[in-house]
């Protein structure tokens, strides 16, 4: 058992260009983008400054054409989801406000208008949100009702003597609410709401609503009040809006599934409303694998900012020696950084296999239990990156100390501004019961179909096996597992298939166990609500553990797809960080399940330190191939003279490192 | 082995008591100011407005005798060092801004001064120090050295014709850096300063620098940079002084610990330079207990907010319910919660006892040892309750959605705000490392006098062994622990001195492992840093679970002293889940040291969600009784009407609680 030594000298260029991918081109557009004076990070502005500011930002991205680049071609657009998908993620290295003010505008607004609109609002209003000259917001989220989106209050009753529905807030509850472009500049809402016709309801639909007319004067029936300062994002202007009596036509509803005649007769293509309901919401997954992007992208952006100066920092000069420790060469601040580091690259690569699969499902023939998959792993993606994101950027912020706090260092508006992304665009609590729910029902539902009390009828009624559903490395997922050792005596941490059969090995275990649990309850006389509360914690477990497999998966297959020796083998000890020290934090589980002895525990701690030593002179290299512009990351803490520059490449920074592992002292 | 039932009603006053504890009259004389609307918090002050208006509440506490509380009664002061400790910390519940500008003005700067300085010090300045007349600034920090400060680079060069020193800053990394109250209202600073005479230089000292004049206008030779923007306190006016040659006469010099002659020559009552620095380092304690103390108000007051916004919120109608679920009847937002909320009861009983400590150290003989155990205790303190707060905060940021995300909901300010108490006042990792050095030289030398290379030394030269040195409840746990059942087999999870011993097993065993460690290492022929730095996730660890035990036999003992029955009883319960929560965090140690089964391990995720089932109905209870009043957090996410109101009682919240858990539903 030991790690394969590493390459002197690293093939930066080939290693930016695994990471990449296939979007390789929409990065290099969009970092042409981020080296322009427009897009370089500012700190300090006061509200409203901010806000111009992303206003502005957002029109030059339009003007552009960079902001349509996932929209049809006859609407101005390439209809390259993918590319866009992937440059939208980059926003986040310029200012997160506006990554998050283009994604209510194309991503939620747009893509309401796109996927629940038919031709006739395709025709009329996408050229006209394209080109930002209708600014818009997506007014689903309520006071009341964030997570449980079903139970918004908001009404749109169909009036036949008008032929008009009259939008209603019926209480304070029912205000929308966090809506973003509200405040300040959204001339229209894709507004969700209960469709009435005829004393009858069926079910949220979205509607087309003006709510301030072309000088900003907000529409009759129609109040706003800003939700004011909030902890970062402050660049977007999000608003609480109530709606009195307001009338809006009949062609306002955005009809693609559900429709009403002139005589108030409601149609619809999915006849069960739960259904309806969930196909809507899926066509919108696009939004939360947006917000993943921007979550891995600022994460990766923070560790930029830390690793680079963790490789400059010094403190502590041993008893004789001549410098100071440089930072990074402590275990401790190894430890901080770089298996987050690790899990930034697998995440990344998770994320790359998401958006191709977004992009290919274009155009193909409807395939439910692969849309149905999708939404899984984008919820899954969603909150284990958002939540790897919060604790990533703290951890930099930590690391930089003092000048981490600073704003003029970038760290806190990363902070700040991502926190939210762990809340919206689905809380990840509730995600992550969603991606557990699909689990065990196999995708044969679409996750929302089924209520709790359903699930746990679903699952009592089968005799529900767990089954490893394999990512798109399937034949070499197999090929390596199989080629493992089987007995955990003989194993070698280090061995690719055997990492993989103890991530597939946990995933059985917990979801089967989980399965059995649910069936016990759901067939016994237990509540179903006290047997769902009571195994909520196994529940959020085996979300994270199916999880973990998909991501490794990914990171395989990257590995796989790699054809450059160097950054190959880089790579490869990068995924057994990932891997081993997810081990590490998951270790309890795998000695209470008796498929670790405490020896093999305490091995797998020390493996993660070994590996921290051996990538520690490639740490800069690492952070250099995500490709973030320069531009984005000038800082005055990496400029202040008289810090030791880091050294830029791998081999450089192996001296460095020898030279200081060989001085001590590592206290005051 | 199973939980004792709690009583259905709880007095709420006994519990209060039991948490305020000594100096319950320090409480509730701040609680007072607090009312006041002064203090009322605000949102979204531009920088220059929350300067001043952290400055005029800093007034009114000089105003009214609050500020000097804790000084020498001849000075103006009480003498109440406990008290004064005890009410700054309070302060957290206004603006933590007005608590570090205080900190700064009435700790740091008025601490120098009056331990560092001799009479004439104190008689020229305590009296305008204490009445903010002369607004000061504690000046140590430097760019290049934060958390070494032994090395910074700042000088005070004796110049014997002139009888002044001169005060150089040689290069941009020993400008001082991140002064608090330096950028706009520092009149004068405390800089700290490597003193030089007769070409020879004596190690750091402090010296009284003025740097503004009445008028507010620099003074020759001082250069003052705004740092600008911050993550949070921007309340707090930090920045970067250089000297260029300024002259200060020789009674700036703070000469308690080292003084020059008019000729040069150096005096100290302490000839080691390395242990007078440490000397001085420690007689500032009572700053870093401060830390801690705000850190832990901040936690308190985010739990307060988000334990009453979950008893509120509802989210998820079971089918066929009335009503949906209250979302702290969740399993999963409990756990987010209620573990963190009984760490804060822990945290803040072991600050009370520290605190107390140090009020009962005045006036009695110089005990080194005991003050070596207060500067230890204190580092470890300061590193757990603000690492504490910062996880703490951000679950309750989380906890509480897009709702915790609004300014107007206090949270994302405790949250920014708090952030930096990890990294300053000493870094804590860097803390934490003192706090293993002590247990492992068992205090015999003031934990900055041995370098790394002398501690790998004096343990290798020992035959140590950790001994476990009882807190003020000593002979309470002897007698619990001595009660306990001797075989795991027969143990209860419950049983307080069954936990004691785990506790104190693992203390021990890590302790002994580490010099075994760090013995061999010193003996052999390995580079002292490589074995030290090796070795650095053990020290940390180390240090944690004897902080981790430190803190649970300051609760053992604060349950001891409540002598009402059913808050004493609620207590226990509170405690059981630190414990129980505290293992199932450090299962996997237990686990690989052969202590735990896994079966026992799982017990103890069992017992967890148990209590917190217990606990909840009187989750607000226990938020209550931290006596926050009301006034500080008011906040509209608490007000929206609609939004059910929580059950003040326990009774009221258990019958609440019983409803919720029989209906059903926990996704969508």
């Amino acid at each position: 058992m030991s790690i394969r030594p590493l390459p002197a000298a690293i093939d930066s260029d080939a290693l930016l260009r695994s990471l990449d991918g296939r979007f390789h081109d929409a990065r290099e557009r969009t970092r042409g983008y981020l080296r322009r004076d427009d897009f370089r990070p500012v700190v300090g502005l006061d509200m409203e400054a901010h806000r111009e500011r992303v206003l502005q930002q957002a029109r030059v991205l339009a003007e552009s054409g960079h902001a349509g680049h996932g929209y049809p071609e006859r609407y101005g657009g390439k209809s390259d989801v993918g590319g866009s998908v992937t440059g939208f993620e980059m926003l986040a290295y310029a200012d997160l406000s506006l990554q998050v003010k283009a994604g209510v505008q194309w991503g939620l607004f747009g893509g309401a208008v796109l996927h629940l609109g038919t031709e006739r609002h395709h025709e009329r209003y996408l050229p006209a949100i394209l080109s930002l000259e209708l600014p818009g917001c997506f007014a689903m989220t309520e006071t009341g009702h964030g997570s449980d989106v079903q139970a918004i209050g908001t009404t749109a009753t169909y009036d036949e003597e008008s032929q008009c529905f009259v939008l209603t807030t019926p209480d304070e509850l029912s205000r929308k609410d966090y809506i973003g472009n509200a405040a300040r500049d959204g001339r229209m809402a894709a507004v969700f709401a209960q469709l009435v016709t005829k004393g009858t309801s069926h079910g949220v639909h979205a509607f087309l609503v003006p709510i301030r007319d072309e000088q900003g004067q907000l529409c009759d029936g129609v109040d706003i009040e800003d939700c004011g300062h909030k902890a970062g994002l402050n660049g977007v202007d999000n608003g609480r809006i109530t709606f009195t009596d307001v009338r809006v036509p009949v062609e306002a509803l955005l009809n693609r599934y559900g429709d009403v005649a002139p005589d108030g007769t409601y149609t619809s293509p999915i006849e069960n409303e739960n259904k309806r309901f969930f196909t809507m919401l899926g066509t919108l997954v696009q939004g939360r694998i947006s917000v993943s992007g921007g979550a891995g992208a600022a994460a990766r952006a923070a560790l930029a900012l830390a690793v680079r100066y963790g490789g400059r920092r010094r403190q502590f000069r041993p008893p004789g020696a001549e410098e100071e420790v440089i930072v990074l060469d402590y275990l401790a601040h190894q430890r901080r950084l770089l298996p987050a580091l690790a899990k930034s690259y697998a995440l990344l690569f998770a994320q790359g296999e998401m958006v191709a699969a977004l992009q290919d499902a274009i155009g193909r023939p409807a395939d439910d239990h692969a849309q149905r998959e999708l939404e899984t792993r984008a919820a899954g993606i969603k909150a284990v990156t958002t939540w790897h994101a919060t604790a990533t950027i703290q951890a930099c912020r930590e690391a930089c100390g003092g000048a981490g706090y600073l704003s003029e260092n970038l760290l806190p508006q990363l902070k700040a501004d991502s926190d939210v992304f762990t809340t919206f665009e689905g809380d990840n609590t509730v995600l992550m019961q969603l991606v557990a729910k699909g689990l065990l029902t196999r995708y044969r539902d679409h996750f929302g179909e089924l209520d709790t009390l359903g699930t746990v009828r679903f699952v009592a009624d089968q005799v529900v096996e767990a089954v490893i559903e394999r990512t798109a490395a399937r034949a070499l997922v197999q090929r390596l597992v199989a080629a493992a050792p089987g007995r955990d005596e003989d194993a070698d941490l280090y061995d690719r298939g055997y990492q993989l059969s103890l991530f597939e090995w946990r995933e059985k275990h917990v979801v089967d166990g989980l399965a059995r649990r649910l069936r016990r309850a759901g067939s016994g006389s237990a509540d179903p609500f006290e047997a769902f509360n009571a195994a909520q914690d196994h529940l959020l477990l085996a979300a994270r553990v199916h999880v973990d497999r998909v991501v490794l998966e990914a990171f395989v297959a990257a590995i796989d797809r790699c054809e450059e020796a160097s950054s190959k083998a880089l790579l490869e000890r990068v995924c057994d960080l990932f891997v081993l020290s997810n081990l590490e934090d998951d270790r309890a589980w795998f000695l209470e399940h008796g498929r670790f002895t405490g020896r093999q525990a305490k091995a797998i701690t020390k493996a993660v330190n070994e590996l921290c030593k051996r990538l520690r002179p490639h740490a800069e290299v690492l952070v250099d191939a995500f490709g973030i512009p320069d531009e984005c990351l000038q800082v005055p803490m990496l400029a202040t003279p008289g810090v030791t520059p880091g050294s830029a490449t791998g081999a450089s920074a192996a001296a460095a490192s020898a030279t200081a592992a060989s001085s001590s002292a590592a206290m005051p």
